[in-house]
């Protein structure tokens, strides 16, 4: 009766729970407010994704997450509406099959770098990741002028193509996506991009234009391939605290 | 026996729920501190506002609303004192029809901007609204020196002049006050002008004087028209919050 | 028995009680941290003081205050050590008798504002009282090379000295110290003082040097004034929460 | 049975509450997040010392606590597995007598002082200790290209060495690392580590290059030497917070 796409099967109950929780853990952290999203890819089926419904992250509960295709349709034909912008994970997933969680924020810390000339660079170890490079993507680019949402499948492909191989791209005027190949490294990436846009506005202001002995990319390489330790450290850290809060 | 203007008409209790919630929303979101005002204009007659008395914005309750005439005047004899600044609400009222919301704050993050030349611009989408353009009203061109407030219906009228058709204005050494066509939309532009400023300061210090990669203005008009889902989504998050802590 | 200087007699629960919040209400704040203290003078004999034992003052209760003489000595002979700045209240007090109430604090915002060669300044209404002038306090100018501290009778007479009759003094490399007629006063000058310099920090790094319309004299002569009924609205607001918080 | 190094001796259960609540205050106060350690020096042999298990601070229980030698070799055999780089800890131990408390941290307002030719200085009294000198600790010098971690016991022997004689050393694109003769010293110069840099970025941000009049070697060497109390009185606060939220 349903014209929706078949699911790609059912997923553990601490799966969705820890996907529901990867939202809340973002709002505390202060990487997400009262918009933003992330989704986790179906363990077992790559061309379906989970996440939420278009709603505030500080309220998602199990109950609210919703499996899509990766052309981002709902697999439920019931299904309450998703974001506008789920398009960012659909095509990330098609792209990246190394990716297996994406999230989307708008960090004020991280716009400005999405705005000015300077490149987001790598302050400390924590965010080795990011001596890979921070891609821009402007919207503009090859869609003129626009509402800036990445909200139909070419302006998912279009950004997915900007992110290339990095874990995390800014957007101009808009805020930035991380990935990984977990939920707890996606979710690592959004929240030390965040942290380490801190540290470089002050770490710019306080050079005043002189040298900064930055991390290089092989130091990069090697201290990024040790943070897979502190990832779940930190995963354990902030999942704890929404058990907490929630008692899933 | 009375000689206060007639009321006009019964609210239902959400309503003015709603509004002492808005209040606390400001408060929560670091809007307003221990001084700040959010009104909203009768649902039914356009000539009647309601405001809270002059108290602190985060002890608000659904007691502490006054219904006011658009010249400020409480209609019941008897009630509190209201703000000395309510005249930035009424004539606002008066001057525009589609208003139906007023905040009025002395966020840190945003007072700056009143003080210098550097023009208060839209960083992000979610401050698309920003691009319609942000007025400066100088209380001293018009009054010479004063204590500051607009606390009678001239510099009221002086002061929504100065916003003419735009959703926020700032005052210099003062604040600022934002607008919009329903509670929601005048919450979520005074929250959004706030975190656009703290975007803007980050920003202005990257750039280093170089360009900025900002919201045009057809940009934002779009952006804009879709952030009507966004203010509903933010405010089911801080209207909840505000549900939990208070009970209404 | 006791070679302790005599009490200036017995004042009411809400009078200690209130002062022990004060302190409480300091730290919400952020105006103090683990360090820092206020003051408050006698109601009926205007040579005694009350201020709490040297402690953390977010842990201070009622039981924690004791009685001092203008030259700091505590009216107790079994009384727990005071602060070693006390002297910096005694001596105010002596030398202002307008001031009932006086906040010494280590406020990180406002720190810098006591090292470099710009003065603080209101940048807005809320900080009218600053336009009065904020002297800076260095001590080696009298004293020479010191542990820093105003930790004797002839360090607080010079403090006091630099104070003047401004409701506000920095001092080099330590803090600051705000003063009022009541203790309703000399919290929210040391509350909009810490605003204030974070208001001055972003105005001056937005400025670039250029131009900054802030108050005048006579403007904040004027809105000071009306500054009375903010200074009793916060007041209700911090110490609700403390009562909420302790129960007192 | 067991090959693992012999314990040192039983040591107080309060001691191991102690170190473990130093943990928790340390996230508290935002020098730690989801990574850092503490660790002590065991009371009665100096060739011990004690750190919780690799975790985040912020949920360490006296059960996490584990005994190490100077070598930083657990003297449990079944043990779980230490901190990667408790070498700074141990090789401290080594090198300092005089230390017995030592902090591993990466607070982000610490991080640019490592990166920038600026050297961290002494804003106020309360960071007297910092008129001492603050080291920087450049990995590359020594070790070429790593992965920035001070993993093994040469790089201990390197950093320790940097340290020298002083309270905190930084470590370029990193963190930093504290330490002193008690766990409330190392817990204090930590934290005041952080907020003396917070104070200086905005000091030198408003100083535009000019004089800062910031304390002097003796200034710092008078002013540290009466901060013994105000460590007690800020240690009694944070403990106090920590036990309230654990009931240890």
């Amino acid at each position: 009766m349903s014209d929706a796409p078949p699911s790609g099967g059912p997923v553990s109950k601490e799966f969705i729970a820890d996907l529901a929780a990867a939202s809340r853990v973002l709002a505390d952290e202060g990487v997400v407010d009262a918009a933003g999203h992330v989704s986790q890819r179906h363990p077992d089926v790559p061309d379906r994704y989970f996440m939420s419904r278009a709603m505030a992250p500080a309220l998602v509960t199990p109950d609210d997450i919703i499996e899509f295709t990766l052309d981002s349709d709902p697999c439920d034909a019931s299904a309450p509406a998703g974001s506008l912008e789920r398009f960012i994970h659909g095509e990330i997933y098609k792209a990246r099959p190394d990716v297996n969680s994406v999230v989307h924020s708008h960090s004020p810390s991280v716009i400005p770098f999405g705005l000015v000339e300077t490149k987001m660079q790598a302050m400390f170890h924590m965010a080795a990741f990011l001596t890979r490079g921070v891609p821009v993507f402007d919207i503009r680019e090859k869609f003129g002028t626009t509402d800036i949402l990445v909200s139909d499948p070419s302006k998912g492909v279009a950004f997915a193509a900007c992110l290339g191989d990095k874990d995390v791209a800014l957007m101009r005027a808009h805020g930035s996506t991380a990935c990984g190949a977990t939920l707890q490294s996606a979710v690592f990436h959004a929240v030390y991009t965040e942290v380490n846009a801190r540290v470089q506005h002050w770490t710019q202001a306080l050079s005043g234009g002189g040298p900064m002995a930055l991390l290089d990319q092989e130091e990069g390489r090697l201290a990024d391939a040790l943070n897979q330790g502190a990832r779940l450290r930190a995963w354990e850290l902030w999942r704890q605290r929404v058990r907490e809060e929630t008692g899933w």
